[in-house]
């Protein structure tokens, strides 16, 4: 058993306090990653606020590979790696025989709050060291500044793969709601790709941001009249608006034919079939992705020059960067700067 | 005016009775039309169950052209013509010039229980004369027997639609969820272009009737074995269950990017996101379809043989025919010959 150290919180809503935590000794194929940087997403305020036990969070880190095991191939000490939401899944079902691990029938298992094979429960990247599979580290491509690249992991994937999948290149019309952590990259990935790209936000405050990020413009939810004119549009529309809300206005604004894709949604869905009827919409879901998508879009960043708009902190203020996720005081992603557990 | 006899329910859930009904005299581009054949729709049922009015039913017809109007030029009298479940529609909005008249930005006009430009509700065609502008009459192709093609109309498009819309064809693996009006026309079409078909059913008891249909097999949707054994297989799920249900475990039927079509369903639907997110599924809903792709759909069943496996009822029994569309006994469409109206 290793150690090192991390922020823990030890029941719901508790806060996170710093504690020495166990990591595995190396197994053949595992590595042993110093965490530099780790993003602050949602779902770590989520899984805390709901913690069923101690939980340690983050699963979007980029960081330096410390120790290599005897079977390591694609890794040498020294070299930077970036590790998302997923460090396993069975490897043998048809989805992970596909590249789709993220979608594994047996479950992949989760960066934090996972049950491992050896019957522990995965302890996250808010910690100086993690050790896992090299096969579910990705090389952080040069380039990438290993602080602004750590949300590509989760909230840069969890956009991308929608993009992807649903074929956005030139001539696309994309309209991104809500312009946060998701959201921002959504509108650089879509840019990046050749779309044009369109902000949904529920005030013209973030109009110029939108402008800088390279959409062409703003669409202010509650103007009912801009609403209307832009009906039946946009061939995806990625909704990133964590708060319940209602689909069919936005629905309304999708082109015949075209899919609006919920990310960051989890859990129960309600809506009017016929605001799918109506134009031949389709509605889907995205989040994470499977290792030829992350490793695809890792080169994509790199060769656009896209990665998250980032604000650094140090560990230590791990629980004020919660606060600051809980009432949406970001633009557009916390990043904690591990170096402080030293 | 003109007069008819029809069939007219007076308030919710009354029977259908034999009544005198107005048509209106024809304008220069209307047909008149003498209803051979109509199909019983779910919907008919549905609509005198909830009515608010005086209704007459029927959306699904074929029959004779009997007196054209003055500038009427694709019809002459003694056509065998078809209609469907839209007789009129703003023909300026983006949806009705795009020919997706189905979808118009101010609602179609519905061919009974619509509100008519003359302020009239609109009468259907459970009665012996039909009066509409001919661009929303087609030509019955020949060799389409005019009783057994009246649902190709309204079941016949309704699934027509989601399957070319979704790209179905040779390769592509489709299965059909309940074998009634709507499913056996889904099964057919969806073997007609090409894919490999199978039934999903509650029990056993249909599937010699999907394979006589065309299909592979039949999936019984309470076998687990067999359904664990299916998981993420198809590329294409049309819906055609019309009772309320869960939606998960047939979306976890879809192969990856695939899509779950629901048909006639109107109404809210409750899903998790998660069924949609895992193996980046999609969920859509169809009915009805527009002007071209109707004309396709005719063409395409009469170069293929496609019509619905009807029974037909002299239509004095259209009291008798909802009691047993009620109670779901029906294989698969039963149709109503209106020469007893004479």
């Amino acid at each position: 058993m290793r150690t090192t150290t991390g922020w823990r919180a030890d029941g719901p809503g508790a806060a996170l306090h710093a504690v020495s935590l166990p990591r595995r000794d190396l197994r053949a194929d595992d590595i042993a990653v110093r965490v530099d940087y780790c993003g602050v997403c949602h779902t770590d305020l989520h899984s805390v606020n709901h913690a069923q036990g101690p939980v340690v969070p983050g699963h979007e880190f980029t960081g330096t590979v410390t120790e290599i095991g005897p079977e390591v191939t694609g890794f040498a000490v020294g070299d930077r790696v970036a590790v998302g939401n997923i460090v396993d899944s069975c490897g043998e079902c048809a989805m992970c025989v596909a590249g789709h691990e993220n979608f594994c029938h047996r479950f992949p298992l989760m960066t934090y709050g996972g049950a491992d094979s050896d019957g522990s429960t995965t302890l996250g990247a808010y910690s100086r060291e993690y050790v896992l599979r090299e096969g579910f580290a990705y090389p952080l491509p040069d380039g990438l500044d290993p602080a602004a690249a750590a949300p590509l992991l989760c909230a840069g994937i969890t956009v991308w793969e929608p993009l992807r999948a649903l074929g956005v290149g030139a001539g696309t019309k994309v309209a991104v709601a809500g312009l946060g952590g998701l959201g921002h990259l959504a509108v650089k990935f879509a840019v990046a790709l050749g779309a044009e790209v369109t902000v949904i936000s529920r005030t013209s405050g973030k109009a110029d941001d939108a402008r800088a990020l390279g959409a062409q413009g703003l669409l202010v939810s509650g103007d009912a009249e801009a609403v209307a004119a832009a009906r039946d549009t946009f061939d995806v529309l990625v909704d990133t608006i964590s708060a319940p809300h209602d689909l069919g206005p936005y629905l309304r604004l999708v082109a015949l034919d075209g899919t609006l894709s919920m990310v960051g949604h989890i859990g129960p869905v309600e809506l009017d079939s016929m605001d799918l009827l109506v134009g031949r919409k389709k509605l889907s879901s995205a989040g994470s992705g499977g290792r030829p998508a992350t490793r695809e879009m890792l080169e994509f960043a790199a060769a656009h020059g896209v990665t998250a708009d980032v604000e650094v902190l140090p560990s230590a203020q791990a629980n004020e960067a919660f606060e600051r996720v809980a009432r949406n005081d970001v633009r557009y992603r916390l990043v904690l700067d591990m170096s402080d557990l030293d």
